[in-house]
């Protein structure tokens, strides 16, 4: 049984008051996974998180990613595909032929129902160059697909920094903002010290030398003078994006 | 003239349409600093950001704190001083006696008015062990002169992660929840895969031999498997708080 | 002569006291190495260590591996090689047509006689996701040659820990666990907080960023908050098993 | 009630069949953590563990000690404090006047019997210097209140490596090796060359310049080209006693 | 015979064509250096770079420097003594009562003559924050011996930029710029892209955590996507202001 | 509108004091940035810091650099093209067929007017070894392109330190200095002992084992024991260069 | 004018008495350099060090290497040439027929006069494993070049210590040891505790996960606790056997 | 007995014909190590490596000290202790009357002959500067115990290098040269590109900032573009000196 009917079993249960509460929650909670060969995937992921689990496919084979992304679909009637390389999507297609592909951010997604706008406020995507549109992209889409309105203010780092400033109005609208860059990662202090928003920053890997693939941002933005700043991952705009998602529509 | 004051007539002006958007703004923005010997306190930021500058007391005399605390407190009416010394508070305690001070967390605070719960949703602070409680009791103290509620699970690391799932009840009420850890840092993935909040983790430096000094936790948490984890520096227990606030109070 | 026999020829004088302990010990352990060209084979490994020496193919060419393995063979009656090609594999199966192949661990061995199963314990292989089984695939291969049962728990990562929290019966049956992750390596502390039992932690270099080829799941297994768990090096699943079998049969 | 007492109880109701196998798993694994102030006690490691939670004494004043120390004791009728230093040592005697302290190591212990020798094998503690016997000690003294015979071989490092090989008849009797170096940390190699038992391997932080507080032995370590090696953190005595201690006791 | 009485007498014997010019260059150049019993002053540093050695204190006693300084001073008329300690600093006063002090920036000067300005243009030194004006005012003691204008703006860091971007005038009339930043350093970037004058860049250790003692602001200015940016070393004020007075004094 | 003619229209406006000053300026600082799908071209790099902006070509497509280069040159007459390969430079060659490749450097350029040169002071490029070359003719395109006279010393590194010597003379004439060495990278203090001279040190990746990708000659810069030398970024020709030109002409 | 000739010149001058000393001292060490389009050559280094320069080929196109190898042989009468490739090495032989390859450690040399043994005793090389035989046939091709005996021991590593232990009568002959080594690096501090010989230690980039290419023994090899122990950089047999050579020959 | 008169026993049997080679060769190596409570006095170091045990006193108490240094004397009839500190030296003095000191290097020594020198050729020791010349006094105390000449160079480092360049006939004399530096450590590359010797390099934790406690001069020392370099430990006077003597005496 696909668990998105179970869970609304489970509801009309409770409000019928045939299922104890405790009750309920066990059953959500408890959700089997699913054990193929070479994944274990968690069906209980939705309930517990408000999202089904998504699929990173470095590493993983065209055939361990369809199978997976079929037990997904059929059980959550949704998909998420991230690090997905484009001669793999284009077999997917085949098995999915309305999924959808972002090719720089290398995300693909599907879902039965269109996504619902959630929340008025936008998330705000800001990148110091243009090499760093790849994760923002991988940002973009995954926001977009969780239901939330997204714009984006691309290549208006420090060295210029009046382009910024030029376009402080597009903070206004926004719940969330958050801040790609590489090289020093300097952009994430400038920002959170001109606006009360909470900001999500993401090192990435473009820049050479002493960047170190990544570290010298990465330090940047976690030492960054100015508050309301936390870091995720280098490179990862999945992770920004999720973490942006729960912030914009916790209220 | 205090900016506090200053803001209330600015907007006062433009509701009379006495002064126009433009003009509102650009006074707001343009708050003069002040510049002292030493400091050069952004009398700006409370417009900008929604909350006044903080003092962060490691290296400053107690000279030098007073002076600062004092064109603070007549500014904005309200103080933070993070990592300060028992001694520094006992001295300013004399310049302003109702000035408080959380002990473990070395967080003084005073506000001429009582701060108003603004979210009935909690911030959920949880430690891995005894030794975090310090950078805790520093993100308690902010959070709650923020007004924010706070609720707290010290002590419930994962080598007996049943001290956790016995108290996941506490998930519920809380609208951020903050983790900090030391040694390996586990703790902010476990928590991660749990529950559906936007979660801050706090490296500490509490550990010894390859913790190196809050690197091995920090690491963890950038790389945790569960999404919807953010980073703050290590040991900066008021960043993490500051960053809580800005999400609890973003709705 | 074959060191198998020669040890055995050993053994009988040592009954019929016509050798006496301390010049039987002085042969076992003086068995002379044998110079190859390029490599000098430890014969005395066997009577040293209880496992002849294995052969590590990275770097070597199949002639280089063929040549020792021949003589591995002659002496010892068994042969063991890891991080073995596939194409390589099938080089050397003409030689060795009874060579068996664990291609997702690279692990290929051959042994005269079956591995008898010398403990009622089997020793448990816990994953943290899809991309760490190869290494437990090395783990494996070496652990059933060595004459362990092996059971395997795959994808049970911290991001949805019920899944290894429905699975704990496969606990009590263990007398050793292997725990391999990446990303961030919580699960090594995670099982160490419900379980008894020694645990084998191997750091893999599965992840990104951050990660650093493993560097973020080595220093967190190394800090593990729960006692009872050892490291080996990263991706070392071999290294793991040869542990593992020496504990499960330490007895 | 105290841990002990409700084991027996629940274990008599098992033989009589009054409790269920799942009920009685269930009520020793959820035995309540014992939530005071600062701290967490963790009441089920014994049930789960095989061992009551450990006092780590590093950052807690003697007044936290002694308030854990006396819940612990009666819940569990034994203590193990490590990093206990000799003032804290002296003023907790008072309230324990029959607690042990060993003061190389700075562990302190107390059992309510004195521990039974529950196998006939040795754990055999070696050190490459004199400047690694503190963490040594450590661990001596964590095995022996478990319950194991121990074995030392101090200061026989591999500058002079005639003072292992004249003594190897000590091997012959231990069931696990503790191998503790500093500098370059090349002991544990070696003897993981010379015998067929599991080494768990401490690298210390005696050394100067490039060994960077234990890096330089830690890395040795975990590259051990000898296998059956593996590793806990650095100065960490109690991590190895307690995982030799699994070891010894799991057959 | 002291250096700058010599090097006269050999310009004059070069305008009286009575030296050649190669001979007089080698009699600059070939200046003996003073061999003391534990240092060795190079006297031709003046001929050769412009300015004599001067004396860094850290790690030399009272005596030492005493000495050093005497010799110094008999043969180039001038002193420069950097992390000069206020005890020693009083202690030197009594050989040298004329001996000037900078409290904060720990230099200590002296010259026979009043230095002269000789650029009308100043040297603009810029910090991020309070913590970091010792760095800046032992660039400032020795940019002002070197007969440099200087002009500081302190605690203008970019968590309130508008600090910086309001005294804006200040980068008219500066030939060079001396950033100075601690925590993670971004300050260095959004000058580089305001101004067209070279920026000499000083990471300082101030902040915690992940600044790692000032790895974070190196590595940020290292990595400056804003050209117009040179580093030196952490802290390293004098080097600072040495370069900046080389820029300064080319034209 | 060009931002050349917009300039000149401007200037010609203060001249004739029909612009005041303040407007001049704003008008000039506040020059549009351009922007395109994938960047923002930022227009007031010239007026704001006396040169356009660069395009540094890795990690573009040439569609991308295409598109990006006729901007830049319709705005401002000149092209600089960093880290462009050399069938990128092909294809560009179509649309600009005045364009100049400097093969070695990497680097193209195109000015609608041949560079004047501004100084008669040359830049000196100085590199320890063969390998450094292609960084030092970055350098030199860029010099060149900026109006400056170069001079080069190739292959004179350290270990060979008469070949230096020889050639003082090469010192006299330069108004500034930039080293470019692998390896260790000890020429910088080698130079830094012998002239009065702004030096601009640029540690290179070219070495092998311990050299780290450049981390030793980065480390052996910043820490010069000669002062007077200011680091940029591992194998950053362009960065040097464009330091070294603000520096010398900025008399 | 090339300059061996010109030193046997200079030498029959000072024994004629037509040159003084300290003149032919200068001329000898004044050797001018050759100055060829993209490299210096250092002509002197024969004179100054005792041994030509030896040309790196890393990095270097076929065409460079030949050219500067024709200019040195014209002047040196012999030619060493490290990390050659293959194919590099059959397009070189071309122009120097008699140019002989060691193909394993990437070596070429070719001498007019075949190389004299200076000295009795041999340089002795010892290798961990097979991996390692490479760097070892570098040192080995570079020794026999300058006129040393070489003894070799190959895979003779601490994992099987009695492959070494059994071959300790080498040990009498050698003046110098190599010991070569990647993994952990054990075996320099194990021979350094055996012997009373210098020894050269090479950590090589042999291993995988926390080896960290070279790091792991290169910290080994630096700490190691038997003193008699000096360290070249990572995989530098060239290094090692230059510096071997020195001392075999200083008596 | 004493090991030296052993020894002497030992060689007159072999004289006489009485002791067979072998046996007596097993008798020198196996010199039974002498256990104390806390020690193993490794007897045969002398015999095997031509020097008795030195003692390291850092982190031994004196009562160790003493302990250890009599039986040391008692067997070998010299003393050698590093890292001792000068009350500690005071308080052995007691027992050692003739225990001489070198306050500088913090090494004591005491041999019952006065030793001879071996060697015409003397240990040439060069520091960079002054803080330096502790770490030298340990090399030299230790090579006059040995039996070397030594003549030191210090503070020439290349900030000045003609206070080098103008002592370079104190390299004619030398058979070895120790190069110490601290800072950026690049004199050794300069020593090693100028003479034919053997050079021992020590990197010294003198500097700050990116000095990082010495890996700046190790890695420099490591990468050295001259060859004939070798290293030793950061701040390992006693190292060098060890090293140093077994070169210069191998001859």
């Amino acid at each position: 049984m696909r668990s998105e009917k179970l869970i609304q079993k489970v509801l009309r249960g409770v409000r019928n008051e045939k299922i104890g509460l405790a009750k309920a929650s066990d059953i959500l909670k408890g959700l089997p996974s699913l054990d193929l060969e070479f994944a274990n995937i968690d069906c209980g992921r939705y309930a517990r998180c408000g999202f089904p689990e998504v699929i990173y496919c470095e590493g993983k084979t065209v055939g361990q990613i369809r199978r997976i992304a079929k037990e997904m679909f059929t059980n959550e009637g949704l998909l998420l595909l991230t690090r997905l390389s484009a001669p793999a999507y284009r077999s997917l297609k085949k098995t999915f032929p309305l999924l959808r592909y972002n090719k720089l951010g290398r995300v693909a997604y599907y879902t039965k129902k269109k996504p619902q706008i959630k929340n008025e406020k936008a998330v705000l995507i800001i990148t110091g160059g243009t090499s760093d549109i790849p994760v923002a992209e991988e940002a973009r889409a995954t926001l977009e697909m969780m239901g939330n309105k997204v714009n984006a203010l691309y290549d208006v780092g420090v060295a210029g920094i009046h382009r910024l400033l030029n376009r402080m109005e597009h903070f206004d609208g926004a719940g969330v903002i958050i801040v790609i860059a590489g090289m020093e990662g300097a952009l994430a202090s400038v920002v959170g010290g001109l606006v009360s928003k909470p900001i999500i920053a993401v090192p990435t890997s473009c820049g050479y030398g002493a960047n170190f693939k990544g570290i010298a941002p990465l330090l940047t933005m976690l030492n960054s003078c100015a508050p309301g700043v936390a870091v995720v991952n280098i490179d990862n705009g999945f992770g920004a994006a999720y973490m942006a998602n729960l912030i914009n529509n916790s209220g």
